[in-house]
């Protein structure tokens, strides 16, 4: 097997010395960059994800362009659903909206048991194509929502603001909230694996509305089937990231469950996370993407403070504590990742 | 002066002790009762607040039905900008909207400076006659928004998913940004002052928006705001009350604020942050709102655990997370404060 020309990503991932912070951004696929609307202008959302040369022509994009130290592929955490039956609505005004939302057990029987190496080969493709057409020039993220998140969107339907029906199905439904999500995450967990089995150098778990749930709530119906996921992952030495945002009660649990790296958002402390959780993990984060929108000076006196307090050694994946915003200017992120390769090398020698 | 027939409210704000904890909930008055929707679909929304006669009406109402420890004035903690200019709309679908949104120093410019005491006279002329009316049956709360939660919705101009604009503000041009924010802490000091000389026995100051704010933001554009008007609020032993949602990295130092008792939101473990902060301030909270949409039995179940999560003796204002839901179920509410009254003795012994 051919080697990463740079593999700072995967070593910061294992806590392996590095020259200087690697940095990637969640979302850098899609979104922001004026070549991806270009795409995106010729075909919806859903066609692009199905598509593995345009697909991975975006996730190129950022590397080519940004310079960041890692690609993930461009796709969304509903092609789960979607491949169960549930039909998938991107409204530019309104976001994801699922027609027919799972409220009871009919509504969940009638989803179809689906094979992600069949039922969403079109993402292993793309991930397969991405792999050969980066050349090794830097890693592949594959990645996957939580049960519990993808859960959120089955059932509301739409995105919420209270999650009452999702909410209201784990009160008021409790078994077959955990049937749901069971079957969720033996599919995530399949499908993770056949990512890194098509090529993907690591996965990341995204948990976008742990964060929703009181503590209790998050043990039993989200960092259970997580740790389950990350149990039943086919994977050599592929790093598995979970980013669990707003999850400030739980770090610790969630460096337990088999993760290597833990994703942080940006109000979570660095530097107390690492005194509690860094022997265990590495830590990715953790910059307020409202931050690109500063002034330069405050980018970078921004990347400053984070990678203070992250402090000197390996273990930290700069990122953005979420998803990059759409109209973060270019520039400003071509300035932004500058900054961590240059800062970051006095913290790592 | 006249005495509080029932004053359990008060006396565990100042951490005495009580037969049983008090039980009282955000967004008590308006939203959720069949009787407010009565009187709310004779009147728009701000005619309600303007209108003391029925402000009180409808703060008296949960007291009434619901058997509440305390009663919370019915208002908006926008009628602080209203009353400065800004011509606000409040609409159902969007929620409340301001036309011209603060963006730089000429639209500050053109707010005009107000004396609570005669701008918002109609807000403390309905917290004197509810005062009159509830004839020292329960404590009464008057409340307002933190400089920084204000100044979310003056800037962003209606409710945000990434506060964009407000957080530009703060990074571009952070000396308009203190100055919009000490202007604002100063005219909030006067009005909770001016609430409580009209007769509120408690005041809260709710910084909705603080958790999305990084620590180092929310310390100097957040906290340092609520400290200052902590300092400048006459009163004579009023308890003042902190709810900043979501800012789990700062309860102590809102607990140095010279506030008597913290709100802590569902995600909050009230037995951990007792342990922290408990010996400096009570602690108000922290039912997750949509628990109301469940079985009797999870309600209870849930009421049981908080108890047991704060522990024994004093100090502890059972309340929601958050404000009570739309459409919540009063039947439920009413089992919920049976609970907590119920459940509690045992722990106040």
């Amino acid at each position: 097997m051919a080697e990463l020309k740079n593999d700072l990503f995967i070593r910061a991932c294992k806590k392996q010395a590095v020259e200087r912070t690697p940095v990637w951004m969640m979302r850098q696929a899609g979104r922001f960059l004026p070549e991806y609307r270009a795409v995106r202008d010729k075909v919806d959302f859903l066609t692009l994800c199905k598509t593995p040369e345009l697909a991975s022509e975006v996730t190129i994009q950022p590397v080519d362009i940004i310079g960041v130290d890692a690609a993930i592929i461009f796709s969304d955490i509903l092609v789960i659903p979607e491949a169960m039956g549930m039909k998938l609505e991107m409204l530019e005004s309104k976001g994801p909206v699922f027609e027919k939302p799972i409220r009871n057990e009919n509504d969940f029987k009638k989803l179809r048991s689906i094979d992600p190496t069949k039922n969403l080969k079109y993402v292993l493709d793309a991930v397969a194509l991405t792999k050969k057409n980066l050349n090794y020039r830097v890693p592949l993220i594959g990645f996957s929502g939580s049960p519990w998140t993808l859960f959120t969107y089955m059932v509301e339907g739409c995105g919420s603001k209270n999650f009452l029906n999702a909410k209201s199905l784990l009160y008021n439904n409790p078994k077959l909230a955990h049937s749901i999500l069971d079957r969720l995450a033996d599919i995530v967990a399949e499908y993770l694996s056949a990512k890194i089995e098509a090529g993907a150098d690591a996965v990341q778990i995204f948990d976008t509305w742990g964060g929703v749930l009181s503590q209790k709530d998050f043990n039993e119906f989200s960092l259970r089937y997580i740790s389950k996921i990350i149990s039943n992952i086919k994977r050599s030495d592929q790093p598995v990231i979970v980013f669990a945002k707003g999850v400030h009660h739980s770090l610790k649990e969630i460096a337990y469950t088999g993760a290597n790296v833990v994703g942080l958002d940006w109000t979570m402390d660095l530097h107390k996370v690492r005194n509690e959780i860094g022997e265990k993990v590495s830590l990715q984060g953790n910059m307020d993407p409202t931050v690109l929108f500063a002034d330069e000076k405050v980018i970078k006196d921004e990347v400053k403070r984070i990678l203070a307090s992250y402090g000197k050694g390996s273990g930290h994946i700069f990122n953005l504590g979420h998803g990059i915003l759409p109209n973060t200017d270019t520039e400003k992120v071509k300035a932004f990742i500058k900054y961590v390769k240059e800062e970051s090398v006095s913290y790592n020698k």
